[in-house]
């Protein structure tokens, strides 16, 4: 596996982009250090502060970080000549998201009772560990804050940095719900439930979002782009773009190599509302529709055979490519139509990084 | 138990107070309705919003509210001739602490797989609920953000308040782990860590911060009071009287009156690092030692039967009345000696709300 292919990008990209994330990457001692630092020499919280500090290494930095790098380079994108300062200032806050991502991952891990993360036991799992990581999930959701008010209170986009955050967790949390309304982590799955319709809204709601939007519309208010109507532009476009990211998501988890994605798909175990099923639901006859109930969320590996078997009879793989394709230019479209005086090749850059993904 | 009693206020206090209670209770359908209505309205997330409903519901308005009324009483101390329209927004931040403290309770009671809140289920008991419980705390939280864009987001005090609240919780969190780190849920439990030092640290970080020093901060944001050294001698005054009021809740666990508090202690059973087995440990002969290491954190009522005695063996109710007199007697003469300008009126107050309490 080649380092580029490590870092979730494409490999013509290697070289510059290796750089650019190895600038990301020795910032975050400073943030650990920054938020830290003064806790670890008080007696009173120093115990505590020891415990946070594995916290953030555990969950924070072992990302693929596509989320905090896309801030920068969207920046750089919206400001032609920025300063090292400004640049330094979109990685604090694209570490922000990252930290954003691990909460939510720390606490989804736990609501799923998920055995891994990032090739890792999920935090939840480790010894002495258990539910104290609900308590550590909101810690990682604290830690946003108090970088925010550390590097940029003087900004004039504070304020809106911090409504932004808000705002975009509460609809992140929001998604999670709906999630959990449709497929109950302990519940018996109702196909019924397993809709287009909820799987867009879900994926919308709880991945695209904070995936997405957050990170240009960070950038955005960095470069003192404040009218509303280009946030609504940007945005139409950033949750198409994390529409087709959660469906090659889920496309991978059954289809990807995990030599290359690093991870083994147990979506069809976990009985996921993933965009496979309810592709197969809707293509299936009643025979097969039969079938895909009586093996579908089980551990059983016959039954997990049974149902990729399934998926393979009804040309899922075909489904994926015909929807890749005609998602990629739609999103073409929208960037050429309606990015609203934003630089298209912003837009261009960053759909690059996620077409034809194959991690 | 008359209304008074069950509002937590002194009975002399009462038909002014529960007039004041009214008031703050009924303005809480209206926040529900404003963090919900545009939701429920979506057919994207509505279903995600009759969920929270129910959360809200079930988890926000049935406390003694202290904390929330704390900020209208404050405030009123604070600016004698306040308008209406001051007070109603005095209520909503009053209720932005009551969602916080839910926020809190739900997250502990998962953490501590405690079995009944408030005297109901704790809500992860609740059937349908269970670990989603955990993106429900949260939810709670993110409600606080949303309040305060909508209702004070044009106040000079809007920062201040925002970063108020991130800071509480960061404290609030770092007490809660500092908690777990003595006394973990599932470890057998060390008495070499109770220490009174330890002790008062939790207390200080867990419960004195957003209890006492969060209402009356947000009354003097509100008021305009900015001076940092005022805010200084505040703190000093209302950490002080949050430790009070820890050190009355841990008596009142075991010495309360059930009829009175409305829940039935266990810490005992529950292996708490309370006052009690904390001065119990202080005061014990090595052999009565040996006794509380048998019996202490075990729910076979015989055993809580035998630290009880031991309780009371080493005299702990005349040592807490003994606590409380001193107590009192140093917040009054700190608020007489370090008020810094403040009205010495708003403390006394406070303090009278708590003194000799009984539930």
């Amino acid at each position: 596996m080649d380092s580029a292919q490590e870092n979730g990008f494409s490999p013509n990209k290697r070289s510059k982009l290796t750089t650019d994330l190895d600038e990301f990457d020795s910032l975050f001692p400073e943030l650990v250090n920054n938020l830290l630092q003064s806790g670890l020499k008080d007696p009173e919280i120093s115990a505590a502060c020891e415990w946070f500090k594995e916290v953030l290494q555990y969950n924070v930095p072992h990302g693929k970080k596509n989320r905090g790098m896309f801030v920068v380079m969207a920046y750089k994108f919206l400001v032609p000549k920025p300063t090292e300062e400004n640049i330094q200032l979109a990685r604090v806050l694209g570490w922000c998201i990252e930290m954003l991502q691990a909460f939510f991952l720390v606490a989804d891990d736990i609501m799923d009772q998920s055995l891994t993360r990032r090739g890792k036991p999920c935090w939840f799992r480790k010894e002495n560990v258990g539910l104290v990581a609900v308590n550590d999930a909101v810690y990682l959701e604290s830690c946003i804050y108090q970088l925010l008010k550390c590097y940029i209170r003087d900004q004039p986009y504070y304020v809106n940095i911090l409504e932004l955050f808000h705002e975009i967790t509460h609809c992140t949390i929001t998604g999670q719900c709906l999630d959990m309304t449709v497929s109950p982590p302990s519940g018996t799955v109702d196909f019924q439930q397993y809709t287009m319709e909820k799987y867009d809204a879900i994926v919308k709601w709880k991945t695209a979002f904070y995936s997405f939007c957050l990170p240009v519309t960070v950038a955005m208010f960095m470069a003192g782009i404040d009218d509303q109507e280009m946030h609504q532009k940007a945005k139409a476009i950033l949750l198409k773009m994390g529409h087709y990211f959660q469906v090659q998501d889920d496309y991978l988890d059954c289809y990807g190599d995990p030599e290359v994605t690093g991870k083994i798909g147990t979506d069809i175990q976990d009985n996921k509302c993933s965009w496979l099923v309810i592709t197969a639901i809707q293509r299936a006859s009643s025979e097969q529709l039969a079938v895909l109930k009586e093996n579908y969320g089980q551990s059983d590996k016959t039954k997990v055979k049974r149902v990729k078997e399934l998926f393979d009879d009804l040309d899922l793989a075909q489904a994926f490519d015909d929807f890749e394709e005609t998602s990629f230019s739609e999103i073409q479209t929208l960037i050429e139509t309606s990015s609203g005086g934003l630089p298209q090749e912003m837009f261009q850059a960053l759909v690059q990084k996620i077409y034809k993904r194959n991690k």
